[in-house]
């Protein structure tokens, strides 16, 4: 077998109607023919094995029988020898071993790893590369040498603002197992809700959560879940800001005096712990303590982000104490709180991790800075020994295309100024998903597929850039991770549905489509949200991008390319014109008639003319003829007029219409222009 | 306010684009103008109240503010006032007071019952009510008065066959509440699993479930949610055959040496308890008197058909029994054992149910037959003095129509034959749901939206049986109770897009849409079925009773009656067949590449072939002739031909070709004739 140069070739080639593979493995080599995947199917273990492996190869034949309607009996002849050299951790661990090798022959498939993570990895892969033919499934010949780019691949989720039930956790642990991630950071306290049981301070879960919190037991069954899965779960405590749940029970703890209420708007907030109280580092020792021992994993998330200091500068105790210490102003006390801290979770036997603004004089170098705020901090953090991860650029809540979390890499901007044993210092990346906006029933489809993305960017090579490799892989990935759990597609059908009213309502699809949600830079401006207005509005159910709004794009780009080829192709792009020019008229009824609706009676408008724009670009295409300058400003005047914010989305549709403007201006082509949105 | 008669046109007013309400109410009376219902919509309670009703509220106001996107914040003026007379049970119990009365007016509405299960079922139909105007959510002012025509809604649900985890059971009861089912029958046990953690005797679900059980706790949170929502929950533990599983660890208690194995098959099989050993009755005395002290409600389900006696035949120890105490047959000894369990019960504070094989001398008549063969066996207990309810005639997994269920009454047939005493003492019915061919994932399509027509025959008064009407308010009922959380919707979607594979396929849905799904009949014929068989096929994911086609037949009647009135009918109809005609063509590709789809074959091309049909009949209707009658008979036996049961699916679509060829061929129409299948 002889390895193929460029490797992404090979993968283009199994990717048009094979497999889609992501993220991409290091390196693929083809063979020759397939293997079929049948009743007979079985799996042997060659080397070490042993409870979470087993289990882990359970559900594996459990999914391919589900996919393939075969019930996998476990044949006679082993189709699939796991060989694994040794156990690696009871947990997973920061920096084991993951790599792995598939040997896939039309015989036979072999899966060898140096040790379990690698394996849990390998069958991933392997469920990947299933597809059907004509008379069985099959997982074409290759061989496969994996290992991931970055040792920490997380993803964060916020159960605080919008509450997330143990089966969304669990069916978003899946996914996340699917595409590779390793770190289920979970964000379990904010001024919204303290969303853990207690047992030493009760009054936090009871009085701080409206009862939407997680029992110890449902934690540990969380916990042991993802470990089966290969994903360690860090816990996220934010302290010494974005507290406020927490003084409703134990006003004692902060910096002003009370009463608290649980907040209820979004946004940062000013009740902050008294950092200059030793009842609160004893609380402290007690809380982080009991957490400590309920989270297993070394590392533990204490916040640390978006202190308000008016609390701290307006208490005369407070200041009297950073007076009596030497301590300047609320940066050197927030500082002496983080040393604080770092001591008692060091005492708990646990490395902490903060956002940015805990880097600061005085912290012992095992902590691990997450970066909201750029590469930057990385590299600061780097350059005097710091571990780090990033999150800016990847914010999922923020809504922008797959392509533009695709190309936010850890280890470029500020940090390529690191050398490589500084590089080393950054140890991953970590996708987020804050809640504002976001609930039980929206979240997978803010999170799915679009999170895959970077978990390709932190496991594949440096060099694995093609977005739209990337994007015709994502397409199936989406499929399967539905098929797999989450509910991106599915939720989006019902909420759609629900939206319409007592009558099935087909031209409100077609809205939809063709429109793409927001994130929170909008939301936050368009009204007045909190907790507690629910979030199902055309925004919630909206995709964040829209397949059939980029295939159309992709569509566009070959017809200006040569628009006498692809009649084909001239004809489906007319179909969708015509369809949106015609949808206002069909939807008008069902939003005059509809309360909910109401806000998107401009949108619709918006589409048909769109609509219309397309198609007169599209005669002019066909025609040969050059669209007159005064035609092309106004129609893009205008499509600028269409693309603003309406009710929280944005008119999606405009985007191929606008290259076929251009095209019809003679401008060149703009279809390689991923928008931000 | 004057009472209307009949009371169905107010409801068809309602209907068209108002509010479904489904069960419909005894009573109705029209009011002038509408309530509205925003976010200052507040419940006030002037009589009784407690924890179960506020429970109740909470989560119906949750479910408005779902729905209508708006908080509910509970403001000053009470919009609706709940004035309860009495507490009533603590648990919802057989024969309590469910009647209720609603008085709405443009300015407030107001809920009245004598008990709280009236509240309940008032507050059910007050959420029916909710529509959407232009400008808010309103509820028509109306007066409502209604009570329950039978005390024993039931739905029975079947664990055993195939495992229906915690999450699916408790959607499914409130899809039970949202249409006023008042029993959750819950078949525990049978060859293929015992499905009950028991602390006495862990080897029954430790050796006999696979891992796939209800631990205490859980079956008794399902009982605390049931209750809230004033449903009971019946256990069925069938003895004394039907107990494979139970063997497999506690093999003393068979007719005949083991040793045993789970039961994977479906049928009838020959394991039974040794009814003649003293150890059968000490094991039972010690398993149903722990179950009865988990299961609160008053009536315990033993099971008791289908038992062969073939081990009790070939048997000496169990014959040597019968001869010593002069048990002449297998049918008296059977009966020796239920009146000893009777008697176990009994002293365990329970009320036996048994189906229809039970009943025999010797029973005291407490005990309740539920018959699976029809009227004539309630008709028996009736004029013996035992109560009855009717299963026969309400079983889903047959996948009948809703409206062969709908027509099905426990008080037709041999029951006529009761004078009003007797009748009194038939209980109501129960829907049931064998799960040899259903599993998680298919069985919320299975049970909704048809269960509700049985429940609407459970609940509203007998002569409501129209059953076009039943059918307009089903349409918007069963789009309702997915919004309130069963999935019969979404998943339909979900698996015919797993079942395409890689690629979307809308020709596929196109097909599925035009199929219906078979039962039990034909699919214990089809292949060899097991309960390892994936069902994730054509027949899984398709809909028992196709609703576009079902809107199709009613254009179609609409047409023949007047074509040339209807000329936009005829369009829409065109355009249907043209699909259809089509269809092959596009899916081929897929089916070609699909080795799941290759049984679609052939039915692929039956749907392009009526298409063609349907597109003929219409030339002559259009054209006015009269078609030959060589035609007529060629088309009609085709279509007899392409109605046959293919890939355990029948082809929904040739209903309305088939109206169409009637009529081309002069003949009346047949659209009243609703299909069994």
């Amino acid at each position: 077998m002889k390895r193929l140069a460029p490797f992404l070739l090979a993968v283009c080639a199994l990717g048009a109607n094979g497999p889609a593979l992501m993220p991409l493995p290091a390196s693929i080599t083809h063979g020759q023919g397939k293997l079929v995947v049948d009743g007979g199917f079985a799996v042997r273990f060659a080397g070490y094995s042993d409870v979470r492996l087993k289990h882990q190869v359970s559900e594996f034949i459990a999914r391919i029988s589900r996919q393939t309607g075969m019930p996998i009996s476990g044949g006679e002849r082993a189709v699939l020898t796991i060989d694994c050299k040794g156990g690696g951790a009871d947990s997973p661990t920061l920096g084991e071993d993951e790599s792995y090798q598939l040997d896939i022959t039309a015989e036979r498939a072999r899966l060898s790893a140096p040790a379990s993570a690698g394996v849990l990895r390998g069958l991933q892969t392997f469920s990947q590369l299933i597809t059907q033919d004509a008379r069985s499934f099959v997982v074409p010949a290759v061989h496969i040498e994996d290992r991931p780019r970055f040792p920490w691949r997380g993803l964060m989720l916020d159960v605080s603002r919008h509450w997330m039930p143990v089966p969304v956790v669990l069916r978003n642990l899946d996914a996340m197992a699917a595409v590779k991630f390793n770190v289920f950071h979970w964000h379990l306290s904010d001024d919204q809700g303290f969303r853990v049981e207690s047992k030493l301070f009760p009054k936090l879960h009871e009085l701080g959560s409206d009862g939407k919190f997680y029992t110890q037991d449902e934690i540990r069954s969380v916990i042991a879940y993802a470990r089966n899965l290969g994903i360690r779960v860090v816990p996220e405590f934010d302290i010494p800001g974005h507290t406020t749940c927490w003084f409703v029970g134990y006003p004692e703890l902060a910096s002003a005096p009370g009463p608290f209420r649980i907040e209820r708007r979004f946004g940062i907030f000013e009740p902050t712990l008294d950092v200059t109280s030793e009842t609160v580092y004893t609380f402290l020792d007690g809380l982080l303590g009991e957490m400590a021992g309920l989270f297993p994993d070394p590392y533990f998330h204490v916040g640390g982000d978006e202190v308000l200091d008016r609390e701290w500068r307006e208490n005369p105790a407070i200041q009297a104490f950073c007076a009596k210490n030497g301590i300047k102003n609320s940066l050197e006390l927030h500082a002496y709180f983080n040393r604080r801290v770092q001591q008692i979770l060091t005492k708990h036997g646990k490395k902490m991790i903060g956002w940015d603004e805990v880097l600061a004089p005085g912290l012992s170098n095992d902590v691990v800075i997450q970066s909201w705020r750029g590469q930057k901090s990385l590299r600061d953090a780097a350059q005097k020994g710091y571990r780090g991860i990033l999150s800016f650029g990847y914010y999922l809540d923020h809504m922008n295309t797959a392509a533009f979390h695709y190309q936010t890499d850890p280890l470029a901007a500020e940090a390529k100024e690191l050398n490589p044993e500084q590089a080393g210092f950054i140890l991953g990346g970590e996708a987020c998903m804050w809640t504002e906006y976001v609930d039980e029933e929206t979240v997978d489809s803010r999170l799915w597929p679009r999170a895959a993305a970077i978990a390709e960017r932190l496991w594949s090579r440096a060099d694995v850039t093609d977005a739209d490799s990337m994007y015709r892989r994502l397409e199936t990935v989406s499929r399967w991770l539905e098929w797999s759990g989450v509910k991106h597609r599915s939720e989006y059908v019902r909420m759609l549905d629900r939206l319409a009213g007592e009558t099935p309502a087909p031209a409100f699809g077609v809205l939809a489509d063709s429109v793409e949600a927001l994130g929170i830079d909008v939301r936050q401006e368009a009204r007045h949200y909190s907790s507690l207005i629910p979030l199902n509005r055309l925004a919630d159910a909206a995709r964040p991008e829209s397949e059939s709004v980029r295939d159309l794009s992709e569509t566009v780009g070959r017809l200006v390319s040569n628009p006498t080829v692809h009649r084909q192709d001239m004809e489906a792009v007319r179909v969708q014109f015509e369809e949106w020019r015609d949808n206002n008229d069909l939807l008008k009824p069902l939003i005059e008639s509809n309360f909910l609706l109401t806000e998107v009676a401009p949108l619709s408008e918006s589409l048909s003319k769109t609509g219309v724009i397309g198609l007169q670009a599209l005669q002019f295409l066909e025609s040969g003829e050059r669209a007159p300058a005064q035609w092309v400003t106004q129609q893009t005047e205008e499509l600028n007029r269409l693309e603003k914010p309406q009710a929280e989305v944005v008119l999606a549709a405009v985007r191929p219409v606008r290259i076929l403007v251009g095209q019809a201006a003679g401008l060149s082509r703009q279809v390689g222009d991923l928008p931000h949105k």
